[in-house]
């Protein structure tokens, strides 16, 4: 059987990495086979792409032109790491995919959606994730948890009028596909996230192994 | 005055690298300003995407990653120095532009004209060269000049069927737009292309100017 493919997004320091690990747990828990991967990145040329977009940099970097990295490194990371798991039963979990560049690229730098659209129909096509799991905090919790870190990439400095746009970016894609998007409180506590995080897994393997 | 836009188009080994020293000279003894570029590259992040994607690598490169990465290097190339030399009034000189593209990805690699053409219009838009000059030789001629260079990149490692289906994607392009492409017999002597390529400067500027 072909392998679920499950994205987690969210803006910065909403928990997609802590929440990875959840989702990790639960795979092993239940003797599934899963690559975990992000993006932009997840193969060697992808994560090569990834450094050109996240480096800090005194060139201006066009929108164009960071939307078409963006689904470059997508292209590649789908056909050289995505498709060949999926194909042999492995799950994927992807910290970040195409809801990012709907948010980030397009809501938040206020690129076309039409442009975007097209892109999405060569890139991904049917291949879009059999679930996301939205992670979803205020934006002043998300910037205090990522304060707390060290490193700071090009993103993380932007305005909080942009990190704005981003949460309700996240949400509006929610809105949109509410099948594929699940919401996760991620303002609770971490326990309450993993009990969230875990409530949907079930819930998508029952319905996936059609149980209902 | 708005300055041309001209680049230099060919396969492999037909001379486009030496005709840009001819158009120098030229653009000098008129002392016309001009800066030179090339593509894929032209600023230092599209320069980097180039390495990104003539490096040879042990990972497959996806056709569609490779084309949207030389549209993303092309993106940043107009926005970040064509179109801000063209402006103050300097001429800009490109050793390959979009041609290379259609011939490249498109003709030679199977790529989806209709994508090609989408992405043309993203990127490139109104801001077509104004002329462009085919460097045109015999396939076999081209070989023989390239291998007595030392570095060989992932391109010239094709077949040599591949560098006729570049050739010949090169004429059509010429055929398709005769106005703005010129085709020049790049299998003749230094001094015969040298002649031509004057020729067709004389010409181009003079319409340019309204003489006529
Ligand atoms: N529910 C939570 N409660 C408290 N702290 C949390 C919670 N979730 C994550 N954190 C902490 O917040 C910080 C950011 O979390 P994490 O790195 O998982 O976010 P992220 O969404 O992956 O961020 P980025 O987009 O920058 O990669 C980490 O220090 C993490 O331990
Ligand atoms: N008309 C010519 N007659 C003889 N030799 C030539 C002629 N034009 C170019 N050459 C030689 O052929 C070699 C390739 O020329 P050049 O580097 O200009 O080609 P190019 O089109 O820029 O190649 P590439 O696509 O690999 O950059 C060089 O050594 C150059 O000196
Ligand atoms: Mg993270
Ligand atoms: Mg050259």
């Amino acid at each position: 059987m072909r392998g679920k493919f499950i994205s987690l997004e969210g803006g910065e320091g909403s928990g997609k990495t802590t929440a990875i690990q959840f989702i990790q747990q639960w795979l092993e828990q239940h003797s599934i086979p899963y690559i975990m991967t992000r993006e932009p990145g997840g193969t060697p040329l992808a994560e090569e792409i990834r450094q050109l977009i996240l480096s800090p940099r005194e060139e201006k970097v066009n929108d164009v032109a960071e939307l078409l990295l963006v689904f470059a490194a997508r292209a590649q990371h789908l056909a050289e790491k995505i498709q060949p798991a999926l194909d042999e039963g492995i799950w994927v979990i992807s910290d970040r995919f195409l809801d990012s560049s709907y948010v980030y690229q397009g809501k938040a730098r206020g690129g076309d959606v039409a442009v975007l659209d097209q892109l999405s129909r060569w890139v991904v096509g049917e291949n879009k994730p059999d679930a996301t799991l939205l992670l979803d905090v205020p934006v002043e919790l998300g910037q205090e948890r990522v304060v707390q870190r060290q490193h700071q990439d090009r993103l993380d400095k932007e305005s909080l009028s942009f990190h704005q746009k981003v949460r309700d970016g996240f949400l509006e894609r929610a809105d949109v596909e509410p099948d594929r998007v699940k919401v996760i409180d991620a303002s609770q506590s971490l326990e309450s996230v993993k009990y969230q995080i875990e409530k949907q897994l079930v819930q998508l393997n029952n319905a996936w192994s059609g149980i209902s």
